[in-house]
């Protein structure tokens, strides 16, 4: 690409329809001139060749995706990462805010995935190591979203919980404890304060422990729960599973007695969450595995916040995700700008309930609290419930009494 | 977890029914114990709490993730790359062969997905940088999967194309030429001697150029460039959209003349395309956005073997994938083990073809070809043919006289 050629992948904010573009903040290390980098990087991910042989024509105008801010700054000690394969030279690295227009795939998630962080993305020549930092649709492109059916309030107003976290509970042992077993467990744990208890992300639809039979003794087991406290329980079934199961095993679930469901975001597809929001009827919740292989290291892959406000758009109600703590090996600031992702301004898309976990318990509860400033948030021991030493009631109870010594001590100040 | 606790996560291969678990290899940077980080490796993504408070029982022999091999060194100059967040302490660095039992989850792959690459592998205590290489599946696992409909031979019946690579082209300009005119450049691509001619990985039914349009010329121009050269044509349909769609447009697109359909997949989903396959009359193409983020740095992530063989037991006839060259930053050993995952023996799953991609064109056929040793694959450039200085059907045509003079010096031999 000549620098001339380059040119034509560079705009002034001001000089685009704001409407017809996502915005996306790239950053990369390069090898090469930086402008012709950041070209490349715009050119691979829309119209790489801009007209026909023997045609006179230019494409870009209409469906390049164009540079509109851009920093560039010598990095002398090379590449963050060793890439083998990577070009040698002099190395800068950069920061890119793309205008992309989002009329060449229309609103649809797996074509929105493969135009930002696809191959045009990891294979612009020159740029080994890139980063997909953050993305910002106009309304124009998120009208077409349903988002969120219920939302935070929505939820709230299912569980009759407001003013406060709400408690989930994941059920442990996670593996290994028959159905009806482990409907004792969560009884015990909705007795003790949980409002939610919930499958593990990796229990699902096992053979040693069919959904049918769990969802029903669970269902069964939240109608005791909620008798004995006179307060909304709700079971969190955890459907995923090949797409083409998910909206039955919805439906048996929710008739069952599932007051919401889980699908795990990545290995599901965010597409499908789309399509299983079409046919829901009670809130849907997302969990993230493989989101860290994307995320973890700061100047490669796309950054955890990306699939945040993917899941919200695709319509999560609930989004857990990495939290606080040694064990998730997430800064805080990443985890608060996840929270801020959930419950942001999202043209009329409703918030998600955001909810960082990660090895809680009671002794981390104001932790998270202060860190979030907010009672918009999930709250989602495991062991910290269910491994107790007393219990799973001693366990659920010991968190009900520690935020009730939080909120206290707040009404005191 | 104790010394004694680990213990319970290490096993001797011949202990265990070979049939019962999944053998999955990682690579890990550790803090600590490497033997407990390693056992926290199985814990996090099998059992990680094997009983219940105050209950006599071990749910580790039938439902842990054990270690089968392991290796550990210490890394003088610690990770291999910076972590926010990560625990501070003299580093190993560790190789682990850990057999899962796959009746904890069932041949599933969304399931699959969450046990062996989810929050498990990446948020195991100590354990911040972690690389999922490979995965090997018993028979009794392989068995629950249908694999490639057509595989490598079927393709080759249906082109009629016999003892030489398989000739793709991907019309380019991939974004901006309208349904007519791009029919014309795959014409003139086909009678210069493409066997598919393809869409973009990025150009599926988009507002400017809707698929019901697109594959209605495209296939009316595959019969007459058929009838020109008396050879078997294909068009390559990218269906690529909300999985709700995926089956309605593979009936529109094959009822317009698409021989093959595209779908890009993970931003798809791997199981959406197992839910695809099941209802396909055609082979199906499965192309990489996104891979490159999960496995390019080679100690972080998950390899793109891994998700190679994934796309083969869900279904995928024709794998695209990253090639050789410069611009691909690919190692070659990473191509041919890619190579190798869609041609070698996979218990009663066909092989699919593969298509190791990336700025080719005649000038890199005989490079390709002798690295992989074999004519089972596709060769796909884009520019190469549609950005060639006389037009796609010379382009084309380079190639395949390309081929003729490899294929005539090699009988020469």
């Amino acid at each position: 690409m000549t620098h001339d050629d380059a040119q034509g992948f560079f705009a002034t904010r001001s000089a685009l329809e704001a409407e017809k573009y996502l915005e996306l903040d790239y950053t990369f290390e390069c090898v090469g001139d930086p402008r012709v980098a950041a070209a490349h990087l715009c050119s691979e991910q829309s119209t790489a060749q801009w007209k026909r042989v023997g045609v006179n024509e230019d494409f870009r105008p209409t469906f390049a995706a164009r540079v509109v801010e851009f920093d560039a700054e010598p990095s002398p000690l090379g590449f963050s990462y060793a890439v083998p394969g990577a070009p040698s030279g002099a190395v800068h690295r950069c920061r890119a805010v793309i205008a992309h227009p989002h009329a060449n795939f229309g609103p649809k998630l797996p074509n929105l995935l493969s135009a930002v962080a696809g191959e045009g993305m990891f294979f612009a020549p020159g740029i080994p190591i890139v980063r997909l930092d953050d993305i910002r649709f106009p309304a124009s492109f998120l009208s077409a979203f349903a988002g969120p059916q219920f939302g935070v309030r929505g939820l709230r107003e299912q569980l009759q919980a407001f003013d406060r976290p709400i408690f989930f509970g994941v059920i442990k042992p996670n593996i290994g404890v028959p159905a009806r077993e482990f409907a004792e467990l969560a009884y015990e744990g909705w007795c003790g304060g949980l409002d939610i208890a919930k499958d593990d992300e990796m229990l699902a639809d096992a053979p040693w422990s069919p959904i049918s039979a769990r969802s029903a003794a669970l269902g069964d087991a939240r109608v005791r729960a909620s008798a004995a406290t006179g307060a909304r329980k709700m079971y969190l079934a955890n459907i995923t599973d090949e797409v083409d199961r998910l909206v039955p095993l919805h439906d048996l679930v929710v008739a069952n007695g599932a007051g919401a469901v889980m699908v795990n975001a990545l290995p599901v597809g965010l597409s499908a969450i789309r399509m299983l929001r079409a046919h829901a009827r009670v809130p849907i919740v997302s969990h993230f595995p493989m989101i860290a292989g994307f995320g973890r290291l700061p100047h490669y892959g796309v950054s955890s916040v990306v699939f945040t406000r993917l899941q919200r758009l695709a319509g999560c109600d609930v989004i857990i995700m990495p939290g606080l703590g040694d064990r998730m090996m997430t800064p805080a600031a990443e985890v608060l700008a996840n929270v801020r992702a959930c419950l942001d301004e999202m043209g009329d898309i409703l918030p998600s309930l955001p909810v960082p976990g990660g090895s809680d318990s009671a002794a981390t509860l104001e932790g998270v609290y202060r860190a979030l400033g907010t009672v918009d948030f999930g709250f989602v021991p495991g062991r910290g419930v269910f491994g107790h030493p007393d219990g799973p009631a001693a366990g659920a109870r010991s968190i009900r009494v520690e935020w009730e010594r939080i909120a206290a001590a707040g009404a005191r100040n």
